[in-house]
């Protein structure tokens, strides 16, 4: 592995992202299993990706079987990516029923926003303080506008942060106020554009009906409801989506990560008309999307999902899961659990109760060398964040809420 | 096909760009052939990215067996991540590096604007007036700048778009000029972002030395050279890179389309230095890059050009073509015929003489209809655009010369 590592870091340079303090080498996927280059296996918790399982033998069929028939862009029609089209749109509520594909999360979030400024012929968004979206300039823009990252960053005068969701009218108040902002402002409201189940913010308690205020709000201020499903959609939630779970009707809905099980590809559904407003005053065309290939493992993906039931083993083994961890109970360290689905957020404390995202690093840390692989999430960097691949089974979590019953006593 | 076509239009919308009057339905691709929902076969002179012939068993054992063994996020590190980076690298020429990987052009073309902004403090890019180089809001601005879809536009700042060269000196002029203008302005010059054989501009003459006195003039302004590879490169034009075919050495190159045969997958390549401060500056993340199976689809592209000779036979085989069309002298309509390796334009004109974009486009139709599949680029639309897979051979061209012949003679 040193080997390895150094290459790695003299090709892509020192301060390319790596996880862990250790990195690890991986070699091999199976199911819910990671295997490293010294042939040690590491439970999977936090790959969203590979939502039905590393390696799934449906997904590498389809793909494989597609790239030895055709794989060739989206000015062809094709049969199979038309299909795949109109089973994906179904899964939505009318009348998201109009599709643009990409290849990232960013590009599909960059698409809703341009569809929302030439549907609204507004320019200003609104989003979350602690919210990440992507990593180019125009949807980077609404990346962690109130943490440590923005301090000394010049403010955008289009764009409105608010408080993250506290049991409070905060965040409900914080939406309304933004609003104010960018009407006495003269640019507008051209949509709310927001994670459905706030998953980057470490899945702060939204209150029944909040998100559905927050798009009324939207809608009377002329503006559109963006719901960025990349994390949260896909049975994540136990819903298809997250807009589902957590009660409100978007306009746009944002697709990504585990859409294609590891081929690149994403997407946006609306209405009809706002599609139409985007493609003809955009003229855009994505040489990648959409392709037979992404279509053939898209579908591979809703096959899964509805034929092993993992809609609902992902709200079974989500409660299963946090449940578990919030009986651990052999530490004052770890604070409140939440989850959404198979998504679990949990907040790891100092003694005096405070949020610790050092300690919370050292957990991860600690658990990778046990052999259980989790992240971090949240504005402190501070909620353990449980993502597994949705085929993990009750017994996965079972065994992982052992290792990570040890880890927590060692860490205290 | 009509009810394919209707269900496609219905789905994506009738401003989803398609190409050809009666558009395309395919079902399957081998080599440098296309088979539509019909059972009729295309002799594909059109496609860059299955750059190795479509369906080349390598690229789809490669893909398939890497998809069967592990895909996941680069925050891991993978053996065969750093062994095609490695490769791929070594085909530049020093100090070109240390590499940054993404999946679409657009995405690789923002990091090279990114790493100019950063490496040189300037904020403005020259282009051609006719470039194109992504769909998306910051990439976008070079885009057409001089172009009919530019009128109404406003004028951006930061962007100069320069004439394309036409055997005087206005080309490196209008560089020159460019640079006075930016410097004026306050806004100096981050970088001359140019494909490195102008494909889209439809391939106009270059002077021997015209980009390395581009790249003089760049830098002696304190910005960077950048070469858009998208099109370029991977032995498009009988050598690995444009900037190699047309004699000069950028400082970051830009590469897509081809690298992983149909897998969404681009780089940029550039100076250590240039990648630290740009990783350190931005933290880029890319969840779909860099993985193992666009490595492995990477690898098998760079094995198949060596192993089977591609080089060569793209300069063969692409003056074979582009004197073959110069030869057909069966109509007045057929102008001047360019080429880069096995990349053709071919200007097509009025009876007057005059470019011809309408009586091009009918040209392309009837081509479609006649069993090839070629396309359209330049300022006016009226160069015919050539570019076949790189495994295009003698037998194939003269195919295609037949084939052609018969349409320019009943299109005059």
């Amino acid at each position: 592995m040193g080997e390895t590592l150094d290459r790695h870091r003299r090709i892509f340079g020192e301060r390319a992202p790596l996880f862990y303090d250790e990195p690890l080498e991986l070699i091999r996927g199976e199911g819910v299993w990671l295997l490293d280059a010294h042939g040690r296996r590491y439970l999977d918790a936090y790959n969203n990706v590979p939502c039905v399982g590393h390696a799934n033998p449906r997904v590498v069929a389809a793909v494989s079987e597609q790239m030895a028939t055709l794989q060739v862009h989206s000015r062809y029609v094709h049969g199979v990516v038309v299909d795949y089209a109109e089973r994906l749109a179904a899964l939505h509520a009318d009348p998201l029923s109009s599709l643009v594909f990409a290849c990232s999360g960013t590009e599909a979030d960059e698409i809703a926003m341009s569809m929302a400024r030439l549907t609204t012929g507004n320019r200003g968004f609104i989003t979350t303080e602690a919210a990440y979206h992507g990593n180019n300039s125009d949807v980077g823009r609404l990346n962690d506008i109130g943490g440590r990252a923005s301090v000394g960053k010049p403010v955008d005068p289009e764009v409105r942060g608010v408080p993250l969701p506290d049991g409070s009218r905060r965040f409900v108040e914080g939406v309304a106020a933004a609003i104010r902002s960018l009407d006495e402002a003269g640019i507008g409201v051209a949509g709310v554009l927001m994670c459905s189940i706030l998953a980057n913010e470490g899945l702060p308690p939204l209150a029944d009906g909040e998100m559905a205020e927050v798009a009324e709000l939207v809608h009377a201020a002329g503006g559109l409801m963006i719901a960025d499903e990349v994390q949260a959609g896909f049975a994540r939630s136990g819903r298809w989506w997250g807009y589902e779970f957590s009660g409100f009707e978007p306009d746009i809905a944002v697709m990504g990560k585990p859409m294609g099980a590891g081929v690149p590809f994403s997407g946006v559904v609306a209405a009809p008309d706002v599609v139409d407003r985007f493609r003809s005053s955009t003229r855009y065309f994505n040489t990648f999307a959409a392709t037979p290939v992404q279509a053939a493992a898209g579908m591979a993906v809703i096959d899964v999902i509805e034929d092993e039931g993992l809609l609902a083993q992902t709200t079974q083994v989500g409660r299963h899961l946090a449940d578990g961890l919030r009986g651990l109970g052999i530490t004052d360290r770890l604070g409140e659990v939440r989850n959404v689905g198979l998504f679990v957020g949990a907040d790891w404390l100092d003694a005096d109760g405070a949020p610790d995202g050092q300690g919370a690093r050292a957990v991860v840390n600690a658990a990778r060398h046990a052999g259980v692989l989790i992240g971090l999430d949240g504005p402190h960097g501070h909620v353990l964040k449980l993502r597994p691949p949705l085929v993990f089974s009750a017994a996965d979590a079972d065994q992982l809420l052992e290792i990570i019953a040890a880890v927590f006593a060692s860490a205290t």
